[in-house]
């Protein structure tokens, strides 16, 4: 049985983890047999956004692994105790958690810094050729990790062209894709799917992610 | 094409709304064409609850419609702006909020009492004879508005006994159910899965709420 790391950045589209992405990733790997082992880093969130008025919400502080213990039920260690050696694959969803929290891209683009432990651990899941999936806009987190690595992998966002052009000047080639669908990178085992960068409600983020843990799965046995 | 509302109850199961139910429910009917309107009540949630340790945080408030508004990724209404004329079918995923936030279930057992705006929206419903989901938790919090209305329609909670006969003291009648499967009150147009009340994982989880929200949608065109 494959034991997938997924990689949670809080709770909540606008400050944290985007939730369907998280939940349905956990289901798609459940679905799958795979044992599920769930990480986040514990750090402060850059943001916490009223979701309902679409605000943020000055003064108030959230912790990453505190809030995405509530979409992981509470089965979550914090990140820094994760090593390759121990698991199979390692999964990213998205939201601008993903974009804010685990890396700095949301505010400094392709010049953005990526947390150590995520660095630390990527580049573990690189050296030992083991596979990695993205989701939505951490793609973009994770060409930074590559490219300053001289790695140059296919990744998909979808189909913005902003954000298509800034995975490109970190060194990634951008390809575009439905939400329906995922991209596969055979050779560094990077698999890319755009989920709410594209999809219109949680049956295609699913189709898509659905494929993408599959994917995952497969290259973790190759 | 059926609308069904979803009424969630916060953000986090030992707080507000079970996310994964909640999550497989918007998936469920997203996958079946049916619309989605989530609503919660705009109130402040009974207690917040560190899910990461498992502890009450003191002095900390957060608002069930806003932190709901995380899982509806800001697509949600007050549901005291809902009326059962709106939509065709209304569930209620579970989760401790549905125990704590829409109802005092958890505190004062079946003496509870069930906020106004669930109570009348739910009366409408049954007086429509529009069909009403409940997940997990939730059971028990309807058999407490049906109880007050002589109705006493076959629920499940799955297994546990403390929780199956206080559901039968309320009036209804109490039938074990394996997380996989749904119990359906044809007369009383009332479709119960026990959820995470027994689960252990999403995939079981998904498969008894995707069969309950089937039925739903069979009884909102019957």
């Amino acid at each position: 049985m494959a034991r997938i790391a997924v990689c949670l950045s809080g709770c909540g589209f606008k400050d944290g983890a985007e939730i369907h992405e998280s939940v349905l990733t956990l289901l798609a790997l459940d679905q799958a047999g795979a044992e599920i082992l769930c990480c986040a880093p514990n750090i402060q969130q850059v943001a916490v956004v009223n979701h309902l008025e679409m605000r943020p919400v000055e003064g108030e502080k959230r912790n990453v692994l505190v809030e995405s213990a509530r979409i992981a039920r509470g089965d979550i260690v914090d990140m820094s105790i994760v090593q390759a050696d121990d698991i199979d694959g390692l999964i990213f969803p998205g939201g601008f958690g993903a974009a804010q929290n685990l890396c700095s891209f949301a505010s400094d683009g392709p010049a953005c810094t990526v947390h150590p432990e995520v660095e630390r651990l990527t580049g573990q899941m690189l050296d030992a050729k083991k596979p990695i999936g993205a989701v939505c806009i951490a793609p973009a987190m994770l060409a930074r990790i590559v490219g300053k690595r001289n790695i140059n992998p296919r990744l998909t966002i979808g189909n913005d062209k902003q954000t298509a052009a800034a995975v490109e000047k970190m060194g990634s080639q951008h390809v575009e894709c439905e939400s329906e669908s995922c991209v596969v990178d055979e050779t560094n085992r990077i698999v890319s799917t755009p989920a709410y960068m594209l999809a219109d409600g949680p049956a295609q983020v699913f189709e898509g992610i659905q494929r993408l843990v599959n994917e995952v799965l497969r290259l973790s046995q190759a």
